[in-house]
């Protein structure tokens, strides 16, 4: 299958090497494919250069948003929350439409550490807001900006180290979760998962159930530290 | 031990009734005892009139919220996050002073079916809005107003007829969260959740960590629509 990965990111970059290893063409789209691959430093979360991960998975195309959206079968929002209605909404108007894409964002809008606009206060530090929040969710606005294109919300409930590989802890005996308001599209995403091996894939309804997904973030930061470590979220009936 | 429980809707009387089955003297706080008792029909959410709950339980006490907080040794917040820090601040100052209180309310300021200013429509029916939320708790505001309590945000994550009894479902094997700023109060709530029969009792942090509890209502909401029925969440690690 062609599938199209938006976004270089750490995130982005494991869906890309699991789906290569899946054996499916993949194609990461970037902004500027010359400049993703001429940077040499990590960037501020502490991620290698794309430059070192491509040389690493020499299977993986690099081409522009548009050229990766155009190629993909099925597409993957991998652009972080603050950018990602902007960034696809430039695309090309026939790149997406009648396409799953599958969005995993949080939608915070903190930029950079010290940004206290877009955060606050904690014991344990900076913790990002949340926008939007409650009353509307990243994933409906851009299915409202693509109304022609199946959008999903999956993958946000855990790291993207462990959606694309469950069994790393706990057998993985765990679950997760998908929202969306087309059922061909959740089912894609479905098999997506189960071909990544989760066994235990929970439709939580129409794309506006996307909000308590999203806003899960803040409880699943809290877990994360307290546990100090990755963990699963079971649900138990 | 003294309990005090302020409130009395079906989360409450469900604390009531079992901590009077674990032996423990349980006085419920109302605003007026009275009307209270008065009251013959179920109320909006169908709960049934808090006199035929008294008359199967009549080991508990029925008081007011000032006799029944002065009463606690232990206090357990059971009023509706809307009204809660107006009705705590309303108490006498020494009530609640030294004490840990247990909240478990959902910060939804919303009212009775219809209310749309504080709603969202979904297609699922009305969904209440949180507020605060993000940058806010109800824990927190609680916490603020009474700087000399001790509060513990816990029980939110489930229905508290699964809170008094974990073991009603997936053999108990499920996970329970609390937090809050101070050690004592957090262990004192673990002890009270131990004799419920919670055997995986996560400290998620300080009170700042109730933000995720909180705002995890819209999840479990759209999971207990899609699964048509209760479920415990089971942190794997």
């Amino acid at each position: 299958m062609n599938i199209a990965i938006l976004g270089t990111g750490a995130g982005a970059r494991q869906h890309a090497a699991r789906l290569g290893a899946l054996g499916h063409r993949v194609v990461v789209g970037t902004r500027d494919p010359e400049a993703t691959l001429a940077r040499t430093e990590p960037d501020m979360m502490g991620t290698e250069p794309f430059a070192v991960f491509h040389r690493a998975h020499p299977e993986l195309t690099l081409a522009t948003f548009a050229q990766a959206a155009a190629a993909g079968e099925l597409v993957i929002n991998g652009i972080d929350g603050a950018n990602a209605v902007a960034a696809l909404t430039a695309l090309p108007t026939d790149a997406l439409a009648g396409k799953t894409l599958i969005d995993y964002a949080v939608p915070y809008v903190y930029q950079q550490p010290g940004d206290a606009e877009h955060s606050w206060p904690t014991p344990w530090g900076e913790m990002p807001r949340l926008n939007p929040v409650d009353t509307d969710s990243l994933a409906e606005q851009i299915q409202r900006a693509l109304p022609e294109t199946k959008v999903v919300k999956t993958f946000v409930t855990q790291e993207q180290e462990t959606v694309v590989n469950p069994a790393e802890f706990g057998g993985g005996d765990h679950t997760m979760f998908l929202a969306g308001d087309h059922q061909d599209a959740k089912a894609a995403a479905g098999e997506l998962l189960t071909a990544y091996g989760w066994s235990d894939i929970i439709d939580v309804g129409p794309l506006a159930a996307a909000r308590g997904l999203e806003m899960y973030a803040h409880f699943h930061t809290a877990l994360g530290l307290a546990l100090n470590g990755r963990f699963g979220v079971k649900i138990v009936r």
